[in-house]
């Protein structure tokens, strides 16, 4: 396992950056203490056994958090298959390459109080099982999507899979409440299952469902969610053109399920913006 | 614009890493002159539009053959987003990177001369018409597809797209004879447009199609094609589980396209082995 610091680099034949062909991790820590770390080695793990790519030893990656200081910082991780092979063939034994990064974070309270404001993106995920759920580096899709606005005031994008249904946003998942249950989109033909979304599925009455972007219009609440921002309440839903399609008033039920995804976070669960 | 050479790296943050966030091209250079160049630089170009990723000048690219030396080499370059953006957001005024290699390269005559053996593989190809023909560098498919056979002597995978229609090799075009018409697949949902595709469609009777795997069965020669390689007649092909599904002898017809795609890369049109 080669080990890279910051300010290392990656060569010019690395696979990842060749091919896309890795995975990778981002992780809130908190005063050293990695945030849902069972979930984020849990989804590696399931990525690694899907690309075939060995993981670290687990001390390689305990210790990683360790060396963030005090206060909140996210850790990025991306695991390659390494240098080798040839061409799309990878090499029998591969020697994976792990380089990482710390960084300082900064949450954003008025987005949790407030809510924020989305659009739907133009952009169709395409659909394989195969990688559907894995946080592999193939992310061009994502980014994409992420380049169909640039209005700030517009927080994130809502994704469909090409036949329609509803999947996530560009870095979060979806979660919202219809007809009083808690629903989240299936994601077994493309998207990314957030650690977080993984940790509410384990402990809440929370339903994966396959169903197109109206469920968003009839849900009484809508949330959006991953394992570094916290929770977001969703206040304004845009069409791709940027017509408001449906508002939301937040209140005591937004309030609800982020108190359940902030304690696994150690946000807070009222906020002074 | 960043050039790097060979022994260089690129950082961490580099999108290309990160995302594969930009394009590549392999190209054959034959003493120093770049074959089908204008071709490279076309799909090259036609990606750079479909990323937002702004091109290097014309002569940051054309002086990367000419370092080669006598003989053949094999030029590969990649053009990434560079570092920088918020997540999957670019930056608006990115600052892309080039890096590059050079590797000596050498054909396979007994390939030309007797034709290879292929297998279907048990991967389908995601249909995202945004990202079709052009070559980034999201290719965990070509990966995944590539790691299901190690049989030296199966020289190619043949991949369908997840609506069943033949689209491409791992890393080669595919080119039929049925009925006496020549045939490849249309690339609209997925697949790379080879350069050595793009140049037998402008210059032969070559019709872009939408069939199912049959088609090749039906055929009467098939063909397996990049531009680095050249044009290798199928012999014989194999189901996903190896079972041979269908053979053919080599002849006059398998020559006949050879001598019009050996012609554009300067290979021979008839070997000795």
């Amino acid at each position: 396992m080669i080990r890279a610091r910051p300010e290392q680099q990656v060569p010019l034949d690395d696979r990842g950056l060749a091919y896309g062909d890795g995975l990778f991790e981002t992780v809130l820590v908190r005063d050293g203490a990695a945030l849902l770390w069972d979930e984020h080695l849990a989804r590696l793990s399931r990525g690694s056994r899907v690309l075939g790519i060995p993981l670290p030893p687990a001390n390689e990656l305990e210790r990683l958090p360790l060396q963030a200081g005090p206060g909140l910082h996210v850790l990025k991780f991306i695991l390659t298959r390494g240098s080798g092979g040839r061409g799309y063939l990878p090499s029998s034994a591969p020697t994976p390459r792990l380089v990482w990064q710390l960084a300082p974070f900064t949450p954003q309270p008025q987005r949790w109080q407030a809510g924020v404001r989305a659009r739907h993106c133009r952009l169709r995920l395409s659909i394989q099982p195969v990688l559907a759920g894995i946080k592999h580096l193939n992310r061009l899709e994502n980014v994409l999507a992420r380049r169909e606005w640039s209005d700030p005031d517009v927080a994130e994008g809502v994704l469909c899979d090409s036949g329609g249904r509803l999947i996530e946003a560009t870095c979060m998942n979806l979660f919202w409440q219809r007809g009083g249950r808690l629903e989240t989109p299936r994601l077994e033909g493309c998207g990314v299952a957030g650690t977080l979304r993984e940790a509410l599925l384990e402990r809440l009455a929370l339903t994966e469902v396959d169903v197109g972007p109206e469920a968003l219009i009839e849900a009484e609440a809508v949330w959006l969610g991953n394992s570094i921002q916290g929770l977001w309440p969703l206040a304004q839903l845009d069409d791709a053109d940027g017509t408001p399609c449906r508002r939301w008033v937040i209140g005591d039920m937004h309030r609800a399920l982020q108190v359940e995804a902030h304690a696994l976070l150690d946000y807070p669960v009222s906020f002074e913006v």
